[in-house]
């Protein structure tokens, strides 16, 4: 078989198995999961062999050392593989459930039912622990999943993909539910996004330069997450305290994920009694301002910042400062340059507030927390398939519920149209 | 300016105006709709020559007879416009529902909150009307709207147009929020549908060729609806008086509507009993049976069913028929040959209806009822701008909630995350 037809194979094969995993029960999905994360404790030595050897050729073929870093996998992280598969397994089944059923004028009862979505193509980079996280989103949402790792991954995704069919087959379920790819062909993927007869949806994981790729060619619906240009604004109505602490954590607590502020706004009435103090508390923990020229008043040591400063998702210690009229500039910059991803002002003002958290237009809207907040386990999903910067289907952090649809459910009586 | 500056301008204008959209008061948006409906009353001369000018042309061009039919505007039309304007106006606000707030471990409430879509590209044939029905959804849920009609009703299209702006003027709206194209150059949709920066989803309302057309071509989520291959299951536990009711309104009521059932399936206990008196009701009302060997058997007037026939929407007087197992063997053909717009059983088995109504993966899934209920306005949404078989967003008949997305919003007091 060509590359084109072992991909119809998997895709045929991902679709009837969706049919299966759709009416699979609750006990059932979580007997998998389980088995899954005891395959995993199991098999360890293996997984960690597996890794090894795909470090290694990494290190020789010249991979950089993020990347690397992203790849190894530690005793540690083979354990929390598996405790995320049984923490999956804890949620609730969103599979099923029956929700607005109300009677109509005509007798029937309408309302709406949550189904999966049948099969759902994740592509990923480096990291193995994608392997068995995905596979367990898809799995207790009732998809079948089809999984394309990184090629510097294969060993490891093959051997965890091992544990992930053998969980399956101990709970009784087709092991044709999970497939990881063998194959580290490009094509491959090419394929994948373009079988909307096969595939549902498709997930990319990874930099940007995967997203766009796979954004371009894909002819199925794609949940993606590009930049995360998160803004801090400083209402004139703002508590200092709150302002510098909010700040602080948005910024510095971790500088290399989606949800870290990377442009701080501040009202013109409040910049010169908080913008110094802010200032010198980034400047402490070593991050770089580049400022609008009243900032740079304000703040001696801050670098000019341009247009593009205003656009850019640093995920470094840099940050864009801005002083702004009020929450009218606010909120119209916001929505110009920010990336959709998570926005936060801080504020006392009640109105200030309920117009911020209307009027931006992002997937996440915050007043008076840090935009480090933006994240399935601190929403409540139990688990993330990513964070979704589009507005359509899923917004935000996607957990079970959006790789699951309603459709429509009409109980009657022999009611016919009139 | 060349075709690719005028979208791109328009584009520009309705992304403005679509900020404005979503903030926006109820009140606002009401009395927008109610100046509509005031104009088009107001104005009904003018849009019956108007249209009368394009049914003239249009026979000379030699259109043929059903789209001459969906292109005349009557008196009656013009009210029925208005009152939809007026009903549309009536409906809830969508826009700013909160919902699921719920307090975190952490502190912070998270919640949703309903928010416009931002611009609604909409693409349609001959029916002038869709021009205020898709204005009148679009501006109520928040959202600015660019509508590009069929050529054969320009002249109408763009006298309700000067209505719908005169209304949001009225009521001191942006005219920018409806831009009713003016051009009929085919490539404008094509630049229309490919606008990410500008147009947020595209909802093609015509046939199969246009939905095709705009499906491939899109860079931007399309709501669409391909065909309505609805399927009537008579369950060997199915009351038979019921199931004759309901066969009878499903097929016969209206046989060109998308909700209409095209296939009937009988299970094999029931089919000597039942096929052949609801073979009698159909064919005395002029429809055409094409059965399965089965079938044949038990109603000699049946011709035979191809493979063909079980994927065919006829939108005419025929039905195909197929004897099956039982419920099993129903619930695999739907989901091989339906096209996952609305599927109904027949039964007084509970664990039929239970099954049928989980596995099967239409948008709408009916237990004792006629597939004809598959509307918005019989399902309780008030509207509707078309009837969705995707999985995506939104499935089945689409409302206000379904030109609207869900942003996360959190509330703090300060909160930083540790």
């Amino acid at each position: 078989m060509n590359i084109q037809e072992t991909m119809a194979s998997i895709g045929r094969a991902a679709r009837q198995a969706s049919r299966m995993m759709a009416k699979t029960t609750t006990a059932a999905k979580n007997a998998a999961l389980l088995a899954m994360a005891g395959q995993i404790r199991a098999h360890a030595a293996e997984l960690l062999a597996a890794n090894a050897a795909d470090v290694a050729e990494a290190r020789t073929g010249g991979l950089d050392a993020a990347m690397i870093d992203r790849l190894t996998l530690t005793a540690k992280g083979v354990e929390a593989m598996a405790l995320g598969l049984e923490q999956v397994a804890a949620l609730p089944d969103p599979v099923g459930e029956i929700t607005d059923l109300k009677r109509r004028p005509s007798g029937i009862q309408v309302g709406k039912m949550r189904v999966p979505l049948g099969v759902v193509g994740i592509i990923y980079e480096a990291r193995p622990n994608v392997t068995a996280d995905a596979a367990a989103l898809c799995l207790k949402s009732g998809n079948a999943a089809i999984l394309r790792g990184g090629k510097e991954a294969i060993r490891c995704n093959q051997a965890i993909a091992a544990c992930v069919r053998a969980g399956l087959k101990a709970a009784g379920l087709p092991e044709t539910a999970v497939q990881v790819l063998e194959t580290t062909d490009r094509e491959a993927v090419g394929y994948l996004v373009a079988m909307p007869e096969y595939v549902d949806v498709i997930v990319p994981r990874g930099g940007r330069g995967l997203i766009e790729r796979i954004s371009k060619d894909a002819r199925v619906p794609v949940i993606k997450h590009l930049d995360g240009n998160c803004h801090v604004y400083v209402d004139d109505a703002a508590d200092p305290g709150m302002a510098l602490r909010i700040i602080d954590n948005a910024k510095t607590q971790r500088l290399g994920t989606c949800n870290t502020t990377e442009s701080l706004l501040v009202a013109r009435s409040v910049a010169a009694a908080q913008l110094p103090e802010i200032a010198r508390l980034l400047i402490a923990k070593g991050v770089e301002i580049r400022g609008c020229e009243e900032t740079r008043k304000l703040v001696p040591e801050a670098k000019p910042a341009t247009e593009e400063d205003y656009s850019t998702e640093y995920l470094a210690a840099i940050i864009s400062v801005k002083v702004v009229a009020g929450v009218d500039e606010a909120i119209a910059h916001i929505n110009q340059y920010s990336s959709q991803h998570t926005d936060a002002i801080v504020t006392e003002n009640y109105t200030h507030a309920m117009r911020f958290l209307r009027e931006v237009d992002s997937s996440s809207v915050m007043v008076n927390a840090s935009t480090r907040f933006a994240d399935g386990f601190e929403y409540g999903l139990g688990a993330e398939i990513g964070i979704s910067t589009d507005k359509f289907h899923a917004r935000g952090p996607v957990g079970l519920e959006g790789l699951t649809s309603q459709k429509w459910i009409v109980l009657g009586n022999g009611e016919v149209r009139g």
